[in-house]
């Protein structure tokens, strides 16, 4: 019998880290996760990581052949291998690829975790076949993986693709990462938050999200608002598509993808986002771009994605 | 004695057609040019063109050996070989490709100015040897073109890298593109002479540039001023920087290039225009990219660069 190629996908969350054994299809052949407990040294982490792999891969050791590990990981550095003061984690500079070096000679790659479900995307999912597209990633932040030609666009630094950092208003809200007016304060998790609070506060249009406090309010709650017609909630969802809408105008501006691909926690809100982002894409779009892009929602498997695009990310390296 | 390869590099502008033959390391070896006259029908553009690069191959036919035909043209796809609409040339749709393959076997490409302007940055110019870097050209419009991975970004449609048409103010100046607040109508060379007239209109600063009416004003004028010490000069140039550096900071988020090459009149004024874009790139910049990328001017010889940069585009299909 001739063992079945297979990869290792991994995905170094702040809270915990996931593995899965993934063949070059997509199928999910077996996963399991650990806590990352990244409060302590990532020396710790990674020889739990080493043994629980181990773990993981016994069953598997006379039907499969492991040829490539792939990573997915917040403020990773595709080029260097590392991760780099990640935000949920408090570890400072890790070097991922050449620790995991000591035990494997297989080839290990490791990227954000944007740019692992555009690969992802492109494997396994929405972007199959396609070679411009965009994935944007609507989470706790707003990140983005850029494919051009066939190809991830790493950027010289490998850090490129970070769409959820260009400005869509110079005097906007404050972002975690020190600027002011960033996309991602509009349209991330904390970003509808933020804009139900402002109509909150600035609008007399009636809610139920009016009686919870910012602290407790969820996206949520505000989407399952939106679902029995809240009109605040509503409006809430169709402020973040204006802004969603008028950055990715640009962003086609930039690349011209075939499709603009949403993933993660508020792209799950289906039409309530998706309408009033396609609108306003539309609206803000140059005439020669009108019509031409699909916005589609993320065809990976939900709570696969993780491990799938860091699986991608290496079968697309040895393919 | 073997003939040398050389390519055919064209320009179609709107008054003029420039054509030269050129070198694998980018010598000009000949050039020529004819009116492009482009209110009559295009099929008669083509004669005379025809028969000028005839003229102009005469003379080389023993000593070298034409391998490819590049093309720089306003509104050109660079898949389909066509020009659509193109704003200053009264051609509606023309088949430039199918048109030059009645008479050349040989390869031919074509694509916007911008991107071919990038690519004899890449080849001959500032961005020789660099994989990931965005020419932007400040000319009558705001055109870019953007290399990423070593390759050109043409996007699905072939019309990728319009950052001119991105938007820094959505209650901003109108642009020609039908929209409002396009950087294009910021750091044109028209987009100087707004803010000029701006400056003129809303501040007391004194300036020689007062005594010029709109319509007579140049943007040599302003740099002229601005090299006097004109104070207005100089504040339309730190505000051109601004929002031009605000616009590349941006741009820095979507590709985290190498380098970002300023090419075109504007860029010809140096440090008037260099320290503010500078200034406020690094300003606006994500942390992660501050201090990273390299501004800098275009290294293609003046006069040459749009011929250069079409006898680029075939050379690297070439190559």
């Amino acid at each position: 019998m001739v063992a079945e190629d297979v990869v290792l996908g991994v995905d170094i969350g702040g809270t915990n880290t996931a593995m899965g054994i993934v063949g070059r299809s997509g199928t999910l052949i077996a996963e399991t996760s650990i806590p990352t407990e990244a409060q302590k040294p990532a020396a710790v982490f990674f020889d739990r990581f080493h043994t629980q792999v181990e773990t993981l891969l016994a069953p598997f050791r006379h039907t499969h052949n492991l040829i490539g590990i792939g990573l997915g990981a917040p403020n990773a550095n595709y080029y260097k291998g590392t991760i780099e003061r990640p935000p949920n984690l408090s570890w400072e500079f890790v070097d991922v690829v050449g620790t995991l070096k000591q035990w494997y000679t297989i080839p290990i790659v490791l990227t954000n975790d944007a740019n692992a479900a555009a690969l992802g995307e492109m494997l396994f999912g929405a972007a199959k076949g396609m070679k411009d597209f965009i994935e944007i990633t609507l989470g706790t932040g707003v990140g983005s993986g850029i494919v051009a030609n066939g190809e991830m666009i790493y950027g010289h630094d490998g850090f490129a693709g970070e769409i959820g950092h260009t400005i869509v208003d110079h005097n906007g809200r404050t972002c975690g990462c020190g600027r002011r007016g960033c996309l991602e304060t509009y349209t991330s998790a904390n970003g509808i938050r933020r804009t139900v609070d402002e109509l909150v506060r600035t609008t007399a249009t009636p809610s139920e999200l009016r009686k919870i406090a910012f602290d407790d309010l969820t996206s949520k709650q505000i989407y399952e608002a939106a679902r029995r017609g809240d009109a605040l909630a509503l409006q809430a969802f169709e402020v973040t598509g204006k802004y969603l809408g008028m950055a990715l105008a640009d962003s086609v501006a930039y690349t011209s993808p075939e499709a603009i691909i949403l993933f993660g926690g508020l792209a799950l809100a289906g039409d309530f986002i998706f309408t009033p982002t396609k609108h306003y894409m539309e609206e803000y779009m140059m005439n020669i771009f009108k019509n031409k892009v699909r916005l589609l929602p993320s065809a990976l498997p939900q709570g696969k994605a993780a491990i799938l695009g860091a699986a991608a990310l290496i079968w697309n390296e040895l393919l």
